[in-house]
């Protein structure tokens, strides 16, 4: 019989629970088997550690790892055979397939529409044990993928380090396209996180004329990393006026799009701020849903401002695995940490404490 | 020495002062002259009239005129000649035609930007008396129209009446457009003003499946013109819960997109919450700019709804026109209230004072 | 043990061969088992009855159909329960769900792609005999949908003849929103078959300035039919200089759209005579893979025309239905001809021979 | 009284004078006067200049220059003031900036209309010498500009064999940007001339996933140039069979997006066999305007292709500027020959000898 060590999020609060699980039979109802090889933690895994849960739940949804077994009938995402042993993203999501939003009924030229609406869709480090799957978290030596769930081969050519990054890779993608940029665009990435830093490269590959990554104190770092990446400046909004800093490096001009990935009510708003008339934010939010923020609809009028609100990265894991093969960018220092699963408990108070920490990730085998 | 009765608003607040103009000539720097016909009153002159101004200046933008004077060189909107005697109905705003607003540089799929963005333009009512031209609203028996002014034919075939209507018919109309609304939608448009009742006819026109027009205590009769235009529903916010009606007349959804004239934070906030996943709402403002709704972006995120802001109705006109040339609505009732110029005081206490006054206008002989 | 009747079409050219079918079980395999009421027949079916099949198949894609077996796991494509005896349409092709197509990646704002490019999809009618499910087609008294197929309830406010049209008209919509029409638009469809004919409500409903249908000798009930849907005029190509007399009806000038639903390599290259500057064909085809049409790309540069294939009425199918169940055109006299599903034969002929033949239909009972 | 030594085409066929013209003023109606500090030669400029004009012209108008005299109410087309000395790049076509393409009325999503439309657009170096300006081309010591003409200022940090390219720069940019390249994007371009040279560098910068340039026998150096511009491959369409050759370097896959700029019928052909289903072709045309191509609308709607003719570089001059700034691509290989203005006709010949002349350009003092 199997086991598996998985790292469980219970009704404790700030306590993960490592467990070594029984497990019958490895995906007794045709569910794609891997094991794990690395998995990221990510701030929606914070937020969940400080609540507490009803339902013990394993989580991590950031998950690179390895073919164990293939039942009949699945193939990645690309078509292609999947074979035990092939180094695999999921991702993160797993939708319907067959509902209006799967469809992409509704959508049109000036906003598609896709899977990430769908309401019956479910996400893996999301779904309690008391579900099927079992495993079906990244926190796990072996996950359980059900049908619908959409699996990415990874080249050779990644690093694993970088291949990890997929998924908020995707997201950060999704945000940059939902905002359009193109060369005419300069843009403000405000939140030099993961998913800031990734949107620089996002940008980047979209032909961004002039990319400005704006952090806080303390984010030295990581707006160091974001230059490396190929942001044109960067910005410590605690020790400039912002608006003045853009306008020095930007021709006099105001940013044309603002992505906010701060996770922060005043990201947002300055996100609003800095834009030039006909401009475009795009939040990809991580803020507390009861936190508000404060805008004037006439203000949005009077210079026809876009807000568009971007979750998760449907769609883009090919175009970002594409670039993640091409191998123009420094990725691997955005992986500051490295923990085995049983150090679960410390790598979440040390990725709380932020300091140098951006990316953990948890290291199998 | 031709005489212009026009309606000044100057430093007294709630004042329109009524003056008899003597004017050495008309349209001495090469304007187009007009000989006004209709002029309505819009609620920005309201906005403006219960402020002041250090500068006179002649009110009126949504004009309905005869040419009365054609220099050489001056064309219709469509290209076509302009003749002593024609009926128009000149664009309100007076772009520079040069700057990269004006040449859409930065226009893309999901976001057009158009004229309206030009940091140069000028608006009919708006120019003070001390900058030329001389007589540059259309509270005013004659209209001189600078360079660079944008003027369309009206069609014998539509009555004057709906004629009038054409400036806030075209903010309707780009509200809409901006909406992106076709046979899928489901919209609800809150604020039964005259842009919320011409926006149902604009979405009408769009194919739009199911509109809803909301208003408020008072607005019985509103709501009865927007039934009549063509909404397939309306609601009473003061009576009956929103999101309860519109679920109830709509297979049990919410709207996939809502369009806010309300001109207040409270309607732009409503319209947030009565948009599906994926919805986007539109506002055309109207509330004053320091006005702050409070949303919560990670709401944005989790439903990836868009916000956003429509002004004025550039690019818009030709379409509308057609509109009113097929005459298949009955618009004429909007214009409730008609006055001379002489009672433009009236107009203004009657206008604010709502109950049945939809559309005041300035009827000049 | 259930029988159905069937018509077949088999090795022998122009022939459709009834068959009484023994079916040993209905929906053997988890199928949605359906009654057939109305089955269309449509250009496509001829042209497989002039050619031949080594497998046979049992034809009809054009089906209205009420529900008799209902397997556990099965509903609408609204998400709705499908209960016994409902009335349903069928989306004629049946995609796999899954492919990069189905899920929509690499859709970007000026091209959506949909299901329709899914290279795995199938199509009712179009499934031999030899392959699952037994009974694919609609010309037959029951009809099996495998899993992945997409039904769509209908109003009962949808008269039969509106509502056996379901298909042809997605395949307009789709068409007309493929061309992108609104109200800046005017349009030319050619063809008044009745892909063009329910084009034209399409184009009302998207709400086009100026619609004209464009026919041949021999269409003048086609074209009268036009005009009472909605289309603002009709030109007979055989009888006048398309060119100037489109120009007569539209201000001196072309086209903004024309959609070739004329099935003939010359429809097509008139749809791209009679675009303005900046114009966009749409073309639905119909005519042989191997008919070649002759265009100039230096001219397509000059005049910077867009042409644009569209197949199938994917994603469009509840927009129709809304549409249908407004009532608001009078769809009914499309169906010009009604026969048992013994007469296929004498069915075939008579719409082959065109004449007052618009749209003919096998009525069940 | 000023010079001017002007290159001029006249009634000769295959003849370019060099003729000094007396200047009586420069400027006389207030236009923008330019010392030409390079002129490239266009495929377009041969083409002229193997017909016969009956009026005679001063061609030329891929313009770098710098400012000479500056009128009143003359600006940068970014708004900035133009300083005597400025090293600037005229766009290539002066238009109305009044009429409704001008206006961009009738933009929409799916398609954007720009000042390329314009009816009444003028174009440097095809304006005769007996209308105003007298200097209308780049073929002069000095070149007068008129109102309404779009002028870029030239940063100090690109060197003037990258700055003379930006008109051919902005056409193939807008290429790029009408197909829509993003990261999902397998793009072929076909035709390995300055504009496919820099369609690569504008495929890059829209990071487009895999880039296959094409040539044809001959075009080995040209083929060599596109790789160190960032082609990640390149084809000789006369010695692999193309559908092969891109397949095996694409995943087994045919192109999403394909852009013709060879000027050829068999070029376009190509460029639509290269596509997979949903695929997008631009042309830039440039073969003679009767010339035509053979296609199959019904191939066109079963795998949904679109073919958008794309022309002039409207609106990309400020997005160039900022990918030339940024000085990422080896850009002056592609200025192969260098002439003084008496040498036109040996450059004419040099150019239509092609060899190893990919782009000439004329250089002055």
């Amino acid at each position: 019989m199997p086991h598996s060590r998985v790292g469980i999020l219970n009704g404790r609060p700030r306590t993960i629970e490592i467990r070594e699980l029984d497990v019958p039979e490895l995906g007794p109802d045709g569910e794609l088997v891997l094991r794990t090889v690395l998995c990221g933690i990510c701030g929606s895994d914070l937020h969940r550690f400080n609540g507490s849960t009803p339902r013990e739940t394993i989580l991590g949804h950031e998950i690179l790892a390895r073919i164990e077994l293939v039942p009949a009938n699945w193939r990645a995402a690309s078509g292609e055979a999947l074979v035990v042993g092939d180094l695999v993203v999921p991702e993160t999501r797993i939708p319907c397939h067959t509902c209006e939003y799967c469809r992409g009924v509704g959508s049109r030229p000036e906003k598609l529409l896709d899977y990430s609406h769908c309401p019956a869709q479910r996400g893996l480090g999301g779904i309690p044990l008391d579900e099927k799957p079992l495993l079906s978290g990244g926190w796990s030596d072996f996950v359980e993928l059900p049908r619908g769930a959409i699996v990415h081969h990874i080249p050779a050519s990644v690093p694993p380090e970088a291949a990890v990054l997929l998924e908020p890779f995707s997201v950060a993608m999704k945000a940059v396209r939902v905002a359009g940029l193109n060369s005419d665009d300069s843009v403000v990435i405000l939140g030099p996180g993961p998913i800031g830093l990734l949107a620089v490269v996002a940008a980047r590959e979209a032909g961004a004329r002039h990319i400005v990554l704006a952090g806080s104190r303390g984010d030295e770092q990581r707006l160091q990393l974001g230059r490396e990446l190929g942001a044109h400046a960067t910005m410590d909004i605690s020790a400039v006026d912002p608006v003045e800093a853009l306008r020095a490096g930007n021709r006099g001009r105001l940013a044309t799009r603002t992505i906010d990935a701060t996770g922060h009510v005043a990201g947002f708003e300055l996100g609003v701020q800095l834009l030039a008339r006909g401009g475009v934010l795009v939040t990809v939010g991580g803020s507390a849903l009861e936190q508000r923020a404060s805008i004037s609809p006439t203000d949005l009028v009077m210079r026809q401002i876009d807000i568009r609100g971007s979750q998760l990265g449907a769609n883009q894991y090919e175009a970002c695995i594409s670039v993640l093969a091409a191998g123009r960018y420094p990725l691997e220092p955005l992986v500051s940490h490295r923990f085995g699963l049983t150090a679960l408990q410390e790598a979440m108070l040390t990725f709380e404490a932020r300091g140098t920490c951006i990316k953990p990730v948890i290291v199998f085998e």
